[in-house]
């Protein structure tokens, strides 16, 4: 028990408690490679949900799916000046083929625009071809000098790029919105994570972008982790790229584009958010496993009937869309059993014993609250229905909560510090839009602007380094 | 239109009309980096219907999906020889991360193997720990020389690898054959092209296996293409990679295990094995689009009931769970609708005009044999779904005549070299078992053994090459 439980406590050991649910829930392990980590199956899983729901919303809006290699000549990534020097200090060069030195060595993909907007070029013709909106999910490749951490920081990770092609500004920033808005929704609507979404600064954008924005979520040690960008890349790539149309006005122009991802270090913040001293705590809609249910064998002789009940309940549960695994293994107690489950993370236990049968009843124990209580047979399936929705919702709204009681608006720099340094979170305050107090707070605090919320809200002070005039309501954190 | 279709027969230059169709029904495209390809829209939707078919059906036999890294160490590969020996020639190796030189060359995974089973060396300690049954769906690179053939060779491409630890050799030469099994359903039930399965020989088998299945088609220039392998690994790996288990009995034991996988070469199957001088077939059951419904506007009059009458048609026959697109662009003429859509090889085109919709009927054109007949409005989702079935077993029969008119059963090696010649195809004889003569034979022919039957078939003759007793009833070939 000792050795397969969380042996730290969250509040008090915050980096320690995360590296042991990682492990100890079997979502992830370390690779056998500096670095490099495994995905097992309980994370994959999640990935795999993540998919399918983000799939099902781009499809519905007519983009596809589709695979460009993995290596990006180093000429390539050269094309763009600002986007080359902001990967290439992380990339992982492939020089070798077989016996032969290559003539120019390969980028191993830190991301494709490059790859990607080579053969765009090649497609785009005449304003029939546009717009494009292709997607991919892949492995993605960052040469990381800083000390791994599982699904937040680590050299390989598994993501999904978005990247589109418009025949207007317009269009570009329109379809920049609908994917953050899809990701809202993914993120607080299915991980129950909330989020504040917004536009980066000019020293936090992405390396080759008009704009970026972003959505940026709260985790309990009060630092911010970025979940998810969708970036207007303006003509920049195009004039690199020369990807050209000819107009329904018979003239040429450069295609606007727009680039987008998210990652698998959601699994991580997914861990942070909810995840309590027994181990992980999913969220019901994103859980691949939504119920278990563990026979308790008393005495011998009602084994055969305790098992046919339970298997009973878990295709009844199965028959009306709730996915329910029957853990029948002999090998192992059912305490020890409820230990693994509750380390999984799996939103409703149900425990079913000879008393029960006898009763026709069970007990439900639910997993983010750890009550339990008697249910009906007859109503199981409307009871655990309601609870998930109950689950799904709880979950949210505490990390809302938190979210909210973390969010502290500052007129003053020494309220920042102050502010900053006792509770974390969001710092919301006002600033002259000058990078050089933006630096300057970084150097002196660590934080950086993480948002300047899309709709502009009303000033109410001066900027908070330099007392010039306030030109944006803007919210700072330390990130990830 | 001349640009846009296919410019050479199928049974003219059969390597030419393969990359045209490829390339223009959107398939795939050359990447631009040598040796390298993109899986467009087109083909990656192929994929992941395999991968949905696939995950299905491994996922209800208790296989997880998993995600293990790009990167294997030098010295990984290196701890089994065979192993070693059978990839190290076309290894892409990451000599350089960021600025600085790596310490030990990484290869960029050729194959699965040696990464993971470094791991399940940690994860397994007890026989509770058994079955593993973990697979992965990633990117593969092997540093071919050989020119590029798009799906078929190139130096990255897409598969599923199944990697399993069992307690005995029984249960690992069952998981074996399941999954054969599971293979030859994917293979003959949805892409529709006829297999043979069985073994390979020791000269043909994967690098540090025990023993090695596979499944082969016949491709309509004679030549012969793997479509999947399945192999008992034995105890190799275990042995290299150290993976032991305290058995029930007490006692520790080396693991038995099994490595199986598919790749997009499959895609190059289907297009070769269905396709026609229009362009692509594809078999319903794997087409992401079954039906297309293209408007005939022949009076602008008509052009809102028309389009209404289309709308109505196709959101009917997506209720009724058959996928289909109305192609309601006005840019293009219907004319130039029905070559792109045949080119691409959507199994059912439904035609309406405004005599249809008086009528209350529509005319509906079977991709594989081109007919065309009317049918009756009420009657749409009866006849398309008949249809569908009807295809579906046309393209299967079809490509099994052929396979069966080109397996030549020869008792002598001039009867041997005159079939591959004349015919190639499958060359069925009688072998001594011994490699010598397997070797001469492909010195001589090119051709190879492709598989020993699984069920030992009745020795009709002396081996084929030395005269001397028949051991084997085998299957020889031209493989890609």
């Amino acid at each position: 028990m000792s050795e397969m439980g969380i042996t730290v406590k969250k509040s008090e050991n915050f980096s320690e408690w995360y590296t042991q649910v990682v492990l100890k829930s079997g979502l992830a392990d370390y690779a056998p490679i500096k670095g490099c980590m495994i995905f097992r199956e309980h994370s994959y899983a999640i990935w795999e949900k993540i998919q399918e729901v983000f799939n099902k919303r781009i499809k519905e809006k007519g983009h596809k799916n589709v695979y460009f290699p993995l290596f990006i000549p180093e000429s390539f990534l050269k094309k763009e000046a600002e986007h080359f020097e902001g990967f290439v200090p992380e990339v992982a060069w492939v020089t070798t083929g077989g016996n032969s030195k290559l003539e120019e060595r390969l980028a191993v993909r830190p991301t494709s625009e490059t790859i990607m907007y080579a053969t765009y070029a090649k497609w785009i013709r005449s304003w029939r071809d546009l717009p494009i909106k292709l997607n991919q999910w892949c492995n993605i490749v960052r040469w990381e000098t800083r000390a791994t951490r599982l699904f937040l920081r680590t050299r390989e990770f598994l993501w999904q790029e978005g990247h589109t092609a418009h025949a207007t500004k317009e269009e570009a920033d329109t379809e920049v919105i609908e994917i953050l808005n899809i990701y809202k929704d993914l993120v607080e609507n299915y991980l129950a994570i909330p989020v504040l979404v917004g536009k980066k600064t000019e020293n936090e954008k992405f390396a080759g972008a008009l704009y970026t924005t972003a959505l940026e979520a709260l985790m309990p040690d009060g630092k911010v982790l970025q979940m998810g960008t969708s970036h207007n890349l303006g003509q920049n790539f195009a004039k690199v790229f020369d990807i050209k149309f000819i107009g329904e006005d018979e003239k040429e122009h450069y295609v606007w584009q727009t680039s987008w991802g998210i990652t698998t270090r959601l699994i991580g913040a997914l861990v942070m958010v909810h995840g309590d001293d027994r181990g992980l705590v999913l969220p019901p809609k994103i859980a691949s496993v939504q119920t278990v249910i563990i026979p308790i064998p008393y005495k011998d002789v009602d084994k055969e009937l305790i098992l046919r009940k339970a298997r009973e309940i878990s295709e009844n549960l199965q028959k009306n869309g709730i996915s329910a695994v029957l853990d029948d293994r002999s090998e192992y107690t059912p305490g020890w059993k409820f230990n693994e489950w509750e380390l999984k993370g799996v939103p409703i236990r149900i425990e079913i014993g000879p008393r029960d049968v006898k009763k026709r009843q069970v007990t439900l124990a639910r997993r983010d609250t750890i009550e339990r209580f008697v249910v009906k047979e007859e109503e199981i399936v409307d009871t655990v229905t309601k609870l998930l929705e109950e689950i799904q919702s709880n979950l949210f709204n505490k990390a809302k909560e938190f979210l909210e009681d973390h969010t502290t608006t500052v007129k003053t720099y020494n309220d920042f510090k102050e502010a900053l340094k006792k509770k974390g979170g969001f710092i919301r305050t006002c600033w002259c839009s000058n990078s050089t107090c933006e630096e300057k707070i970084k150097e002196e605090t660590g934080a950086t602007i993480r948002l300047i919320p899309l709709e502009k809200e009303e000033l109410f002070s001066n900027c908070v380094y330099c007392d010039e005039e306030g030109k944006e309501v803007v919210y700072f954190g330390r990130a990830y």
